[in-house]
This record gives C-alpha cells, sequence and structure tokens, in this order.
C-alpha cells in the first residue's frame, strides 16, 4: 500500500514519539540502575559482572528474535545502554582494606596517579600525595602509610624508588610504570616488604576502569596486597598477570613498534605534504580510522611517547629487524613480483590464524560504529 | 536509603522490564520506518537525509536533558537504531532514469561489480553481465547497451576497455577501478560517447551504500551521466569530485602506504613470533584497535592488495622515503636523542593541526564503542 505525502509528515511525527518514549525509559532505567550502584557499592560487589550482562542479553536478543527485530542491534543498544550506567552507576567503592591508615601516592597529582588517587578517595581511603617539593618533609608523609603507589614519569621511577628505603616493613610498594623488569627490581632492592609491578594499559583520558586491563607482576609477599587487586577488581577493571620479562616483550611489539610507527608515518605525511583535507574527504570510513589512528598521536604528550620508545632496551634490535622487513617488502614491489609478495601474504596470514578473520569481523562492526555518526572527522 | 538483597532482585527485574519494553518500541519503530521507506522508493527520496536525522537528534536530545538523560547517550542509541533502519528500509530504490534500455556490468560477477548490479537491478533497470566467457558474444550484449560499468580487476582494467571501441555512441561508459587516470585516458580514447570514472571507497563487504564515499572523476558529456550519479545519491552514497591525478595522488597515501606498512608489520610479528594470544590478552582497547587494523589485512585478498601496492607508478618512490624516514627515526632511538624526537613530534603535530585533536576525540569515542563488547577480540 502506497504512502502519500501526508502520510510521510504523520509517519515522522510517528517515530518522534516513538523516540520520546525511549527517552523516558532510559530515565526510569537509569533510576533504577542508581539503586542497583548504591547496593553494591555497600556490599563491595564489582560494577561490571560479566554474568549478569550476558544473561540479561540473551533474554532480549530472543525477545528480538520473537517480535522480528534484529537480535545485533538490541544487543548494541543494551550495551551501550549498559556502559553509560557503568560510568555513572558508583560514586563511592566498597573499601577492601579499612584498616590501611595511609595510602601514599607519590606523583598523584600526575594525569594518571590522579586518577589513582581519586579511586582511592572515593572507595573510603584517606590519601596523601608527594610531589617533587615535598620531598623534605617525605618521612613524615610516608610514616604509617599502609600503601605506596609510584605514579611518576618512567625515565624518574628507579630514582625515586631509592629513595624509600626506610618504609615501613608491612608497607605495600607498589608502582604502576608502563616497563616491568626495573622497576620491580629495584622496589625489591629498597624495600624488604610486600612489592608489587602494575601497568594500567589506558590513558589518563579514560573515564571509568570498568573493563580496561591492568596487567600485574607479582613481587614479594601477595598475600599482604590481595586487598588491592580486589580492589581494583571492583572498580571494573580486568587484571592480567604476567612476569615482569614476558610483560617487557610483549610491550616492544604492543607499544613501541606501534608508536614509532605511526610516527615515522606521520613524519613522512608531514614532510610529503599531501592536502589533508582532501585525504579524508577521499577516505571511507576504514581509511579514515587508518589516518586517526596515525593523528591521535600527535595530539598527545610527546614525552611520555619518546620514554616509551627510547627507555625499553629492546626497541632498537626489533625496530632495526623491521626496517630489514621493510626494505624486503619494498624489493619485491621494486622488481614487481607479486607472487612472492602473495606468498608471503598467505604465510602471515597463516600465523595470524583464525584472529585475523576476528579482526576483520570485529573491524567491521567497529567501522559500522563509526559509522553511525561520521566520526573519525569525515566531515572535516 | 540503602538497599536490601531481596530488594536487588526486585531492582534487575524492573530492568529486565524496561528492557522489554525497548525491545517492543523497536518493533513498533521498524513498521513506522518501512512504511517511510516505500514512500522514499516511490519518489526516490534519497535514505539518508541528514538535515532530518540532525533535526530528530537535536529534539531529543533536548528532552535527555531535561530528564536528566545523557544526551550523547541518546544520541548513540538513535544514530544506532537509524543505521539499522537505512539498512533494512529500501528494497527498492527509484529509478532515475528509467528510458535506459540495458546496463551491462563487465565484471558484475565479482565481488563489487556484483554489489552494482543488485542496486541497478533493485532501482528498475534491466542489467545484463559480461563476463569472461561471453566476449565471443560481447558485439550482441554491447549492442543496445545505454551504461557500461567495467568493474574487472585493476590489472585488466585498460585491456578490457580497449575492446569497447563499438559502443553505441549515446552509451555512457564508466569504470570502477582504484586508480584513475590510466583507465579514465583508456575510456576517452577508446569511446567517443560519455566517459565517467568512478571510485567506491569500499569493499565488497558493506552492507549498504549508505554514507560510503564514492569518488567522480569526470570524463566527457558529464550531463549525460548526471542521472547516475543522482542515482547513487539515492543510494545513499556521498559523491566526492576530484581530478583523476589528484585522485591517484591521494591514494598514495590513503591506500599503498597503510597497505604496504601493515604488511610489513605482519611480516615482522610473524618472523619474530611473539606469543599472540598473550599480546592480545596484554592489550587495553586501543592497542587491540592498532593491532587488529594489521590482523584484518591477512583475511582478505592477497591479489587485491598486490594490485593495489603494486600497480601504483608512485609506490616505489613514496615508499623508498618512507624507509628513509624510517631509519632516521631510528637513528635517533640509536642516539638516544629524545630531544629531537620531541621537536619532531611537535613539529608533526602542527602538520596535521586540529586535526590531530579531532581524531583523538573521535578515537576515543569509537574506543568506548569497541569496548562496550570487549570486541577486537579482546576474549579470545
Amino acid at each position: 500500500m502506497p504512502v502519500s505525502p501526508d502520510e510521510l509528515n504523520q509517519l515522522r511525527q510517528q517515530i518522534d514519539g516513538i523516540d520520546s518514549q525511549l527517552v523516558e525509559l532510559l530515565a526510569r532505567r537509569a533510576e533504577i540502575t542508581a539503586k542497583v550502584g548504591q547496593y553494591k557499592s555497600q556490599v563491595g560487589l564489582p560494577i561490571y559482572v560479566p554474568e549478569r550482562e550476558t544473561e540479561l542479553i540473551a533474554k532480549r536478543r530472543a525477545e528480538a528474535e520473537q517480535q522480528n527485530v534484529s537480535p545485533v542491534l538490541v544487543e548494541d543498544l543494551l550495551r551501550r545502554i549498559m556502559r553509560e550506567s557503568y560510568h555513572t552507576q558508583n560514586v563511592d567503592y566498597l573499601c577492601t582494606n579499612p584498616q590501611i591508615k595511609k595510602i601514599v601516592v607519590i606523583g598523584g597529582a600526575g594525569a594518571l596517579g590522579s586518577i589513582f588517587v581519586d579511586m582511592f578517595k572515593r572507595s573510603g581511603y584517606s590519601v596523601e600525595l608527594l610531589e617533587q617539593n615535598d620531598w623534605p618533609n617525605a618521612d613524615g608523609i610516608l610514616n604509617d602509610a599502609g600503601l605506596v603507589l609510584v605514579a611518576v614519569p618512567i625515565k624518574l621511577t628507579e630514582s625515586i624508588i631509592s629513595r624509600l628505603k626506610n618504609l615501613p616493613v608491612d608497607c605495600v610498594l607498589v608502582d604502576i610504570t608502563s616497563t616491568k623488569q626495573k622497576p620491580l627490581a629495584a622496589m625489591m632492592a629498597a624495600h624488604k616488604g610486600p612489592v608489587l609491578g602494575l601497568h594500567p594499559m589506558f590513558g589518563p583520558d579514560v573515564s571509568s576502569m570498568v573493563k580496561q586491563v591492568v596487567v600485574v607482576c607479582h613481587g614479594r609477599h601477595a598475600q599482604q596486597y590481595e586487598w588491592l587487586l580486589q580492589q581494583i577488581r571492583i572498580w571494573g577493571a580486568i587484571l592480567q598477570q604476567t612476569t615482569a620479562k614476558e610483560h617487557d616483550d610483549a610491550m616492544v611489539f604492543i607499544q613501541v613498534m606501534r608508536h614509532f610507527c605511526s610516527f615515522v608515518f606521520g613524519s613522512h605525511l608531514a614532510s610529503e605534504n599531501p592536502n589533508l583535507k582532501q585525504l579524508i574527504s577521499l577516505s571511507s570510513p576504514i581509511y579514515r580510522l587508518e589516518l586517526a589512528m596515525v593523528g591521535r598521536l600527535f595530539a598527545q604528550d610527546p614525552a611520555l611517547y619518546a620514554d616509551i620508545i627510547f627507555d625499553n632496551k629492546d626497541s632498537v634490535a626489533l625496530l632495526s629487524e623491521f626496517s630489514v622487513k621493510f626494505n624486503q617488502a619494498l624489493a619485491l614491489v621494486e622488481s614487481n613480483n607479486k607472487d612472492e609478495f602473495i606468498k608471503q601474504f598467505f604465510k602471515i596470514g597463516s600465523w595470524f590464524g583464525d584472529y585475523s578473520k576476528q579482526c576483520l569481523v570485529d573491524s567491521k562492526k567497529l567501522l559500522l560504529k563509526a559509522n553511525d555518526d561520521r566520526s573519525l572527522s569525515g566531515d572535516c
């Protein structure tokens, strides 16, 4: 049955009406989840409960199928709604160690340090900062600390740790540097009590710790800092245990290689000087995303990236090897050897295994989401 | 007011009830948008009307603020819902040129060609394919064609075009190759009538053309193919005009550089052979995304990427220059020259200008969305 122009306006009004109801539903839902958050914070339940999330989604997906609504759509919407409630639900968290007298965060005024200060305070701990100018009073500040968290730039970490030789013997000493072998060794040398290395795998810009990864490298007397790990779990983070060496080896690939390549890519673009606006306008979502992954680097703190790249002892060896691989591949292009390129392509693909297919599926999903609002500066 | 354990279950039941209402709202909304789609297809309105979208979102954002609901949340949800209706709304499209007798798609059985075949058919055109084995009958097939679309692999494009010397003089000749100078020159040489070069900036995996970019390089007699551009707009795509040379220059940066670097990155990883599962488990969302951008390449067709990289005449020069830049940056790391690294970082940042800040903002938004379902294989 065909539709007339008049009817189009009526249909649009009906859509507007439904969308208004959607806003009302969200308001009612937020009221209820606020109460749930209150309860969780009382009893110390983590905000993020994967099982509840899975169950809730499965039920609504089933209902969607019955009503001819895309279950994927329903799942996407629910996950987005749940993200909002994770991020707004809890202003306060259960304190897993109310006995502790004081937490000192060295560098707690810094970008990442201040996130931990905030989370500790919201969990009911008494927190004190120790900044550059406070060292004359350090003994007094550290005197009765139950936990000392070192949150200073990589290049200062070891020298700061070496100044912590007189901590109370039961005090837990923790660092959150993005390398782990050297800081952990320095902490083990400086302090006889419990020692723990952490690497929060997120930047200071995260709006909550929910679903963020924190790498855990055990030092000494793990039972004495189990409360801290439990506290971080309550904040919503996902803990991943590894050794300091495995951590550092992995970070060369995860952080150093990617940041360095993005740096070179940006350097190359700036030097060749193509019309950036045109590049963006001609790019489809996937290419805008590729470009954005490079561009985003240069809106951040160069000193941080210099530290990450320059302070890993394996950087030069790995980057040199990358350069060799680059020139080998370039030689294939120069000699027009497509067959060998394709052969290597398959070989690399089999190294990635099923992961590459999964990446393709996941990145498509993500691009659809990016495309929803033509973000990634498609309109600039 | 504190909440008791019993109440928690009640609260969860209330949430479930609200979420069920959400599913019902979606079902009702889909019924209405189906009718809207019907109307649009009758009168040839594009599915994607940016002004209507903007207006609809602005109204609901205002309502959200009044009810203490996050307007960003409401916008995200509405955009996701609208995406669903774009992709399901129109099975048929208005035909902008009902006079045309026949469209021939050469390579229409291929991945990208078949998308155009499908779209033409859904717009009411009579479409015929011309595949490898059909060349003995080519004259008969092409005889009364009003539009011939060349959708064959890059390496075959020019030789295929050179066989199209006897098209009807009013026939529009179009190609959709990912390079533009050579194919356009070949079409101008082979055919005296209207000629148009297109580059659809998406892969065969897109689920609709809505918001996808199609690059337009004019050849000859633009007024005779204006109907085709209008048709593509109705399908929802965004047309971007440029010259063939500007297009090809831009594509070296947009396609060649990125794909080549991803290839080398994958080659380097496969050869160094780190524990991939561990890399993924230790990666936060941004690093999983970086890795996924590499991994996804190897789930795709190597021949396509070989063609893109090898068949652009500027590839070798640009890649060689990249290699120089890489080694210059590596020398900074070897000599521990952080100061120069930071100096260059700022210089590159100022070349990117506001774009890099925008990238950071947009990629953060996107990562939050990725994090909603811990996609990008975070759980594998």
